[in-house]
């Protein structure tokens, strides 16, 4: 069935008023009659089985959610080169993350163009549609790897952040033996072609990340975040 | 330090006979100069430091393998629609992939044109130079499932099929509850868009596979392999 993401102002005394682009969508490409039902949802939890109208959506009834993860999930991405965050958000939007916090680092490449992130919110949109998700992540505006340290300062998270090279443990295992884990909400940081820098590391260690292994192998900074949000998908789905 | 792929004839008496492209690469592309140090790996596992030479390239060292995951783990994937099984060749390299087995399901919609094989292979050359593996995996040529089956029939080995609806325990609390586990080989299946079909599941069931779920989210036929590779890694490595 079809998965309709609107605004919450849209829902209004269990009618749904649909924007011309909706309406678009719905009647002439995927070709909807008045009568048959899809989904919409509010990207803030809820959803609802709305059946159309002549004029717009009648909701039949809210639908419970139960595709999300049980913990809150941030992960903190240094850009990788090209388009690779496209692939990073629509990966993730369909593993369960809740939140991107795209930074650059000393070694990012790429200086995002303004209009970046509102094309990401689209991806995560497609995304969480895709893969029935009710929730849409957050996905921030890219800052540098030092302002996102300031941006999370004080939240209560459990931090890690992935280092390529090195005798850490790895992010799994640390996860499973963690006997100080604060509370359901996990953020790691992933870096980007090259590595981290030893200052950034010393930055993050500060402030309380543990430094963790994704594995033997070297990944590219669009896989290391997508094999470490798969990781917590693995251990707590 | 640059990994260059070459074949085991290529290594005669401790002396790399270097092919005119890959002669090319080094000396004019990344000007390698005579004396600059580079590392030469067989894909089968062995892994040589080499000086550049005049004429080719000289042995220093044999360097030990440690970028390897402890199992054999091999990946049968529907073939998903446009170029997307380059991204999971690409991914599923660096993250340790021993083996993929491309499959046309009864709802593939990709009918695999026959140089696709040679494209992927190359593909798994550029990510296990970049990820430092030494061994290359092993891609076949598609196959329909029917016979995948077939080909893998005998194998000792524990398989999995990841199913996205229904019931099936998750892939790793499967795997960490496993008491059967019959050896350190693993073969996930995953799924088209649309999914297997009841009959697939079923032929599946048969040859012995353990239906598993990669969570409460509809994942793209692109996101599962590598979620299910990323997955094991987490508790192998």
């Amino acid at each position: 069935m079809y998965r309709l993401v609107i605004e919450s102002s849209q829902n209004y005394d269990n009618h749904i008023n649909l924007t011309s682009e909706q309406e678009h969508y719905l009647r002439r490409v995927l070709r909807l009659k008045v009568g048959a039902e899809f989904m919409a949802i509010d990207g803030g939890g809820n959803c609802w089985l709305v059946e159309l109208t002549a004029t717009g959506g009648r909701i039949i009834k809210t639908v419970s959610n139960d595709t999300e993860l049980p913990i809150f999930l941030s992960l903190m991405i240094a850009l990788p080169k090209g388009n690779g965050f496209d692939e990073i958000v629509r990966c993730g939007t369909e593993l369960g993350v809740n939140q991107f916090i795209p930074v650059i680092s000393e070694r990012t490449l790429l200086r995002p163009k303004e209009n970046k992130v509102i094309r990401w919110r689209k991806i995560a949109i497609e995304a969480a549609e895709q893969s029935e998700r009710l929730i849409l992540p957050d996905i921030c505006e890219p800052m540098p790897f030092k302002q996102a340290l300031s941006h999370i300062d004080g939240l209560q998270t459990n931090r890690y952040i992935a280092i390529a090279r090195g005798d850490n443990p790895t992010l799994a295992k640390t996860i499973r033996n963690n006997e100080q884990f604060l509370n359901d909400s996990i953020l790691i940081a992933t870096g980007p072609e090259g590595g981290w820098t030893n200052s950034e590391i010393e930055m993050a260690i500060v402030n309380n990340f543990q430094p963790v292994s994704l594995g033997k192998r070297i990944l590219r900074a669009i896989t290391a975040p997508i094999m470490a949000a798969s990781i917590i998908v693995g251990i707590y789905d």
